[in-house]
């Protein structure tokens, strides 16, 4: 016998802090709710092939299942934990294409799994909020305001302040790097993503000694990566660089507009929105719109949401062009820094029921009348188990926490923290 | 790229059978909180040696996790998917005995594994939906009633009817067998727990050829098995038998006080609550009241609910005695009955969003104003994307399966079922 030891990477919470976290999934999912995302709810268990399907660094971290009994038949030979929840949709959105009205738009919320290391705000289980709206063929690029949009109301809905938005877009850095003959486009714009990471001078580094840039075309690579919104207009930094192509240009109209929407739809908020051409996101389906949300309060943490739009999601899958637009909450980072430390030793109080004491040995039934009545109209009850003598129930009330205990006998309820003590009508009384 | 096919014992649903699913979970919790329950949620993930500290055939159905990568740490080698919500209570209870208020009331609703072969109602991962009160040293027997009337609530609160809690006591069929001075009563036990499974003669024959029992006391040992309440009182029953012993005695106390105790909770469904000494659930930590509800319209689909009281929860990981009394919902098991083929391909009403049309040109905004203020008073409002033709966006409402649109130029709404037009107030009006 020995104390379990906590599983690094693998938190949990006290009762309290559960009703925390939960409180905020709720108000996230009713957020997407009131703009119109359905749930779904896939296992938490893919194939290993679909896991790996959009490339990145998944391979790495991902946690393959096998069975404990060596006997057992090599059926679940094949299978993972999802590390994301936006393959599980490409996934779902080809398997179940026949049977969904699209524009496709759901949330899910669940716990995903990668077996990176543990540290500040990354976990080996953690939840993700997601929402993507999925469509056929085409999806108006006013959802590219839209998604974002949603995000920032989630955001505000569970007191997260003081954040900001970092938005660019795949045809931009692609036009760029296709404009100064660049062709491995993918491998150089994964070098630009760790700009913030390595900075400049090992980026130019990487560029010229391992992707055989000349050192101008690493610089203007760099200079490219380094444009933002605090530096002023986007379009005229990219201009002062000499480059052009097609690509390019509808890469910045794309960017002006969505940037110019979510000014205009979040006008007290506008620094909120910014754009920064630093940003191109880790996996490969991105290709307009990338996100990503950044906790100033936080920076260590990283980021604490993103997404993007996808040309063709589930072009894995089947023979569908199926465009998308989303993004995806860290609820479980989110959580490292508002949950409370205090919180680890009380119940939260909206679980905390009414005692309600068993004292009145006239009429037993009493205390559970009482309490049936008090559940039918929402309101928490617990009766004392035994006809104990009255300290007992109360010392009982005590350790559990209850804020009002009604006495069967006399019918009054008393408030434990006011020590006020009122008639008790099981039918009208409202806690206070 | 190939279509994914789906995997066995691993199901998922559309999105409006999610909502359903959901409603019930919430439905469930709801049930728990007014009765005092806490939610929590302990990760997926166990140590392997926690998995396995409760006996039963837990090793054999379980799922451990390997990296895929070769190269990776073996810190995760120790690990593996819970396979019910108890496991993990004991080992949250033990590791986190110094920050919880006792008597402590948990409820958890979250998934579990276990690599069974799939068949009708047994999933590889299924929902369960558990509530336990654990105390220290002691918990009184009112907690034996208690537990199965809040799950009596939670089924009828789902609208599951025609179910039947079958009861016994370990002490029961422990203390009979002592005083047929039988020796390994956990291995007679497991044999007569089959006893509907496999038939009295079947049982015979093992208890007889495997466990060395004359045929007169096999014999005994089965009739045993075959009390029930519709033979009349089982104390009786017992009597005839022959049997005594102190255990037995005990163990018949209990039993009449807990069925006495919901009988006079629930008067009008005395039938509901039955005693059936063939029952004793699997796991070797129950020790005293043992229950399990059987769905009489689809008896193939096996227990739905079960539980009992342990004497000693955690005592695998801490020297302290912490006693309980749980149950535990077959959440996935229920819902494969409940859910409707029909849903497959519609979405769920109460996630579907008042359409907003995008029409009037002078007011680009007030389209979104209006879906702002729907959504400020908690109605679900959706825009449509693009300024485009009025016969498109009906058309965009009609396949999203919208009820309501809102005309933004002329401020009306339209009921599209019963084709009824009335003037639009994004302040007062209320969907019918």
């Amino acid at each position: 016998m020995h104390k379990p030891t906590p599983i690094s990477g693998f938190p949990e919470y006290s009762p309290k802090q559960t009703a925390h976290l939960l409180s905020l999934i709720a108000k996230v999912n009713e957020v997407f709710r009131l703009h119109g995302f359905s749930p779904i709810d896939t296992p938490v268990v893919e194939r290993e092939e679909v896991l790996l399907s959009k490339g990145g660094d998944a391979d790495k971290e991902l946690y393959l299942l096998k069975r404990r009994d060596p006997n057992a038949t090599s059926e679940e030979s094949d299978l993972g934990l999802r590390f994301d929840l936006t393959v599980p949709l490409a996934r779902y959105a080809a398997m179940h294409f026949n049977d969904l009205p699209f524009p496709f738009k759901r949330s899910h919320v669940g716990p995903c799994f990668r077996g990176e290391r543990p540290q500040e705000g990354r976990f080996r289980q953690f939840i993700q909020a997601d929402i993507d709206v999925l469509n056929v063929d085409s999806i108006p690029l006013q959802f590219d305001i839209e998604i974002p949009s949603i995000i920032y109301e989630a955001l505000m809905a569970i007191e997260v302040t003081n954040f900001r938005f970092r938005i660019s877009n795949r045809k931009v850095l692609t036009g760029a790097l296709l404009s100064l003959q660049i062709e491995n486009t993918q491998l150089v714009t994964r070098v630009l993503d760790k700009i913030e990471k390595i900075g400049r001078d090992q980026v130019i580094k990487t560029l010229t000694e391992e992707n055989g840039l000349s050192s101008d075309k690493a610089e203007i690579c760099t200079q490219l990566a380094e444009i933002n919104s605090s530096n002023g207009s986007i379009r005229e930094q990219v201009q002062k660089l000499g480059l052009e192509h097609d690509l390019l240009s509808e890469g910045l109209d794309e960017l002006d507009f969505v940037l110019g929407g979510l000014h205009s739809r979040h006008r007290d908020a506008k620094e909120v929105f910014t754009a920064d051409l630093s940003i191109t996101r880790g996996f490969d389906y991105y290709t307009g719109s990338v996100f990503e949300v950044a906790w100033l309060d936080h920076p260590s943490l990283g980021t604490i949401s993103g997404g993007g739009r996808y040309g063709d999601l589930a072009s894995s899958f089947i023979r569908k062009n199926i465009p998308g637009v989303g993004m995806s909450l860290g609820i479980s980072r989110i959580f490292s820094k508002l949950v409370k430390p205090e919180d680890k030793t009380v119940l939260p109080e909206q679980f905390l029921p009414v005692l309600i004491t068993r004292l009145d040995r006239e009429r037993p039934n009493r205390a559970d009348e009482f309490a049936s009545i008090l559940r039918k109209r929402g309101i928490a009850a617990e009766v004392y188990p035994l006809p104990d003598k009255i300290q007992k129930q109360l010392k009982y009330a005590n350790r559990r926490g209850s804020r009002y205990v009604v006495f069967d006998s006399d019918s009054v309820v008393k408030d434990m923290v006011s020590g006020e003590q009122v008639g008790f009508d099981p039918e009208g009384w409202v806690p206070g």
